[in-house]
């Protein structure tokens, strides 16, 4: 017999429970620019945190951990890396793209009130781990799982969530420092937002359009067409006013 | 002025909307052993392959496609190609550790009804892409966060997922014949069961416990405590009935 309201209950998920869901997925945004320094409250913050420890782990590894960070002298070492890292970058740009590019907002390191790094211990329950055998990197997999969690959690919390990605590896294991066999996976700026855009900010300037998903899609192997138009028949639930 | 029921409101969501993005989060299972052959329906699958759809994207680059796998003598072949790989893995175990490795089953690749894998496209939009440039593999990132999008939608739907990681990438590519610039990220069995497991597997076999959070939380750098108890307020929304 099943217990349909505990954990373990099969059946899909009813009314606004599977709403929810598809909201949050729906409505996450990378955010740069909307950050409010209102601080968050404890149980709000252990409520994300159980989220992302409670992703999906190869051989049950659990190979996150979680560094908070609020001190300002390491998130301005932390800005200082991304202004290196996306001089960088800029230049790899060609000249007409180049000026767009500088006039996007990539990162909320100082703005935001609290940025959490997301880091990959390569030795937890180690040498050998199940599932990460044929693939020595599925833990790194299981920490993104951990980072996409926080962020759908959060974004039912309100808390608007930034991956800094143009920062090298090397310098945040410095500035925070992370042992030889931890390495980090994701720089997160997290915080309360004045509103979360209604569309990416990237597909909303224009910079790339949204790929329709039948393109996407193939049937047994690659490049065999599926022949379906894959309606997206959540958009009514997810944009309907509450009640 | 904010419309409170858009998916730009801002503000945390209310009551069962948040309930359910939790419930998803805690409930999520990695399946193995709990198929039916039940169908899954077209406008369901329509919905969790736009769910992934929607997950974060370095510089909005969607670097994902999605292959559905049905026909059964490719799926023969997928398995083929775990039971190669599984041999070489149980031979890394200390042979105290072997026999409790061989009496877990690590897919479903033939008992799910569907398998879809989800590739990483390394040339879209490319070669530069905004965010991809300090770290090259961010595309890798954004497909991870595709896969833990389907699954808690999956979840939502009363569908089971497995991710099949006992595999060679090689072996993924040449039976789906994968273009060399698209690499499988994730295979996965998809299809409704039997029940949803109270617990991961390996933890309710006492294979590895679950780790205390506040051992995997630190304060602005590596080893430094936080010294705060991280109370798992959510276990009571996420396990109370139905009404």
């Amino acid at each position: 017999m099943t217990d349909k309201g505990s954990i373990a209950a099969t059946g899909e998920f009813k009314g606004r429970l599977k709403e929810g869901v598809y909201r949050a997925i729906y409505a996450r945004r990378d955010i740069r620019s909307q950050f409010l320094s209102d601080p968050i409250p404890e149980q709000v913050l252990a409520r994300i945190l159980h989220a992302a420890h409670h992703a999906p782990s190869v051989g049950f590894m659990q190979p996150w951990d979680f560094i908070l960070i609020r001190r300002h002298e390491i998130r301005e070492a932390v800005h200082a890396a991304f202004l290196r890292a996306n001089a960088e970058a800029t230049m790899m740009f060609s000249e007409e793209k180049r000026e767009q590019y500088k006039s996007f907002k990539l990162e909320g390191v100082l703005d935001s009130p609290l940025n959490i790094c997301i880091t990959r211990d390569q030795e937890r329950f180690g040498p050998v781990v199940i599932g990460r055998t044929a693939n020595r990197i599925m833990d790194l997999y299981s920490c993104v799982c951990a980072v996409q969690n926080l962020w759908l959690a959060a974004r039912a919390e309100g808390l608007g969530v930034g991956w800094v990605s143009i920062i090298h590896d090397r310098d945040v294991q410095e500035i925070l420092h992370l042992p030889r066999h931890v390495v980090p996976v994701a720089y997160l700026c997290i915080g309360y937002v004045t509103h979360f855009p209604e569309k990416p900010e990237l597909e909303a300037a224009g910079w790339i359009p949204r790929l329709p998903l039948d393109k996407l899609v193939f049937c047994d192997q690659w490049g065999k067409e599926c022949k379906t138009e894959w309606p997206a028949l959540h958009q009514e639930i997810i944009t309907r006013k509450d009640k």
